[in-house]
């Protein structure tokens, strides 16, 4: 790996010796077409071919094949070989351009028939990337900076119900959760700019009411306001937000893609909201399309400031290790920084603050419980309380139930939502 | 289904009741979190709730389930129920906005962990849609008015190798491909805007040589120019080929994303190619993603005018059979028209042309030979000579040998690639 090359990390299953599928995929994403043409010169193969870096068998996940995979040849065992391929690409090959990086590490290849399985588990990008995009412009410490909360989890919501609420019951909620101290309110990822709440009577209701709660807190709560729609209205959305003095934008990085929210990015002088809404269409399949690194990696580099992980005990389909590995990965440098906060969500609520804190062992966290705190039996102030206790005894080792028997609204929360 | 709603249809695997896991996916998508929340009233449900429209049991597919996904209640059956699920969106949850539908029809439900398994495999758009998406603006007809061939199959080729031919070797390519008649060429999806071939200078070197070409013809050959890249660079992109009297452009519609296409359509006065890299990440795996149905609707509601399908017998995944249903479904009207030329390419050759046309039976296509042409023996002269006599064969009701009996370029053809 240099400077001039990008390492793609695959994990593949198939009937062929693995070094030879994978000669057969890094000339399919270069150089190569089904048979030898004119011009496909041995200069022309050294200059631009991809080369396989290094081949690890992996143990067989007792997985069947891809739909057209090819078989064993006759006679031979039918179970595929599995194997971690690293290959490097020229980076001349396609420059610092995301979309163009794609259809070299993530185009035809899934694709193949040679290929029973095979699915991009990691990217090393060079230099070349950062100077074209620059990543996160507000990051852990900008989102800690604008909330006014220097340290410690950050605790927000998700606008609950996600679909239909009127502008009055919108502007009730978001009082009563800024008068609580909610460090950020999001909304759903299903409501951005339908007809019957149209995002700019939200940004009226919204921020009017923000303002009032900080002039009496002193500390003002973040709203991301969620401005996904097609790329042309991005930025006046965003403009809308920001002449309001709303302090967030999101997007869903999947349904505007990547290339959608470095487009916003560009133009943004907000922090970006990253949902992750789609994506699991191409990361939960252990066969197929992009492991969670890469997606968070293209995340960063096109600028998300907060990027949804998932959430510890959730309603969907990682498990607490999968989310602690995301974390990890979130946090971990890219090019030195591109710093994103990870936002944990889905199904959170008190009860789960102490094994979410052993498990990740930062505070460096945005967790959203939306029903765990809508639903608290006292109304969502408590909820904030209770959320907010909760993770105070987790980072300072007091037991829940200690922490409970002195907090009325934690001990509400648990008899509603569990510990 | 009503002028007022989207239907989206699942194919579904889970170990519950499968009309309760549709419930489940119903809800989570529109009214739901995983708890009942203060006002998700029963009139806010009855207006924005998703509604189950029908659950039709399908038989086992003996696949393992997707990770995360809840098992059987203990003591029941381990074998998932499947099921193909209709589901009606109201349209004002969302809108005609295609980055917010998808989250609705698209998004997190792909994670739950109620789904074993779980793909989009049709949706149906009401005509709000077609009002905010155009569409193709040149699909069969302005393709084929564009290339002076009123009828026929459009044969054409994609520049080999597809990475690392210079200007002056670009140049003879093109310049023999269009004194041959060739009605159409394409970059290739690895070679957009590379350092080392940067667009301008292709377009300088091949518009010229189409130009000279057409003098002697009186006919012009279309060139798709691979203009993928960063959405803010399209419109600059597309100028760039325009000005210079090129006729049309290429992206790659899942690295831009659909939503980076539809920018581009509205600035665009150009036939669009749509090339379908990193879709198969999508489209492959019979338990998530999206189905091929899906992405074609997609991609022609947001204007692309020649969309890849496949090719019969191809180095891909895909079935004949899976081939001739997806041409099925771009030649299948959408909202009354969205014309769309299907594109076949990987691994075609003249040999390929009667089972081509035996398994589709039309000539609106655009047949690509990459290899085919350029790999034949005599040159790509005769290679295009060569795939233009095999489909009159075909359509003529010749067999191939019969005719290779009289034609030397077929004859070579076959010699090197089969029948």
């Amino acid at each position: 790996m240099t400077a001039a090359h990008v390492l793609a990390t695959y994990d593949i299953a198939t009937h062929l010796p693995p070094p030879e599928a994978a000669e057969i995929l890094a000339g399919e994403q270069s150089t190569g077409t089904f048979v030898r043409v004119p011009g496909e010169s041995a200069r022309l193969r050294e200059r631009f071919g991809a080369r396989v870096i290094e081949v690890t068998e992996l143990p067989d996940d007792g997985l069947p094949p891809l739909p057209g995979a090819a078989g064993p040849p006759s006679g031979a065992t039918t179970v595929p070989h599995r194997a971690r391929v690293r290959i490097a690409f020229p980076l001349h090959n396609f420059g610092p351009s995301l979309p163009n990086l794609l259809a070299a590490v993530a185009g035809n290849l899934f694709e193949l028939r040679e290929l029973a399985a095979v699915r991009l588990v990691d990217l090393d990008l060079p230099s070349a990337f950062a100077r074209r995009y620059p990543g996160p412009a507000f990051g852990v410490a900008g989102t800690r900076h604008l909330v006014g909360r220097p340290d410690g989890t950050l605790i927000g919501t998700i606008v609950k119900p996600g679909i239909g609420l009127d502008p009055d019951a919108l502007r009730t909620l978001v009082r009563e959760l800024a008068r609580a101290g909610i460090d950020f309110i999001k909304d759903d990822e299903l409501t951005a700019n339908p007809p019957h709440a149209p995002l700019r009577d939200r940004v009226a209701v919204v921020t009017e009411e923000l303002d009032k709660a900080a002039r009496r807190t002193g500390r003002r709560t973040m709203y991301a306001f969620n401005i996904t729609d097609d790329i042309d209205r991005l930025a006046a959305h965003h403009d809308l937000v920001r002449d309001a003095g709303g302090t967030c934008v999101m997007v869903c990085v999947q349904t505007v893609g990547p290339a959608g929210v470095a487009h916003l990015r560009r133009r943004s002088t907000l922090p970006i909201h990253g949902h992750r809404a789609m994506s699991g269409a191409l990361l939960r399949s252990p066969q197929i399309g992009l492991g969670p690194v890469v997606f968070q990696k293209l995340a960063r580099l096109v600028g998300v400031d907060q990027l949804h992980v998932g959430g510890v005990a959730s309603k969907f389909y990682e498990s607490d290790a999968d989310v602690a590995a995301s974390v990890r990965a979130v946090r971990t440098p890219l090019f030195d920084g591109y710093e994103t906060l990870p936002v944990l969500s889905s199904g959170q609520h008190p009860g789960l603050a102490h094994r979410t804190y052993r498990l990740l062992g930062t505070t460096d966290l945005l967790v959203l419980a939306g029903g765990g705190i809508h639903a608290h039996p006292d109304g969502p102030a408590d909820g904030v309380a209770a959320m907010r206790s909760a993770w105070h005894a987790a980072v300072t080792g007091e037991s829940l139930d200690r922490r409970a028997a002195r907090d009325r609204p934690l001990a509400r929360a648990l008899e509603r939502f569990g510990a």
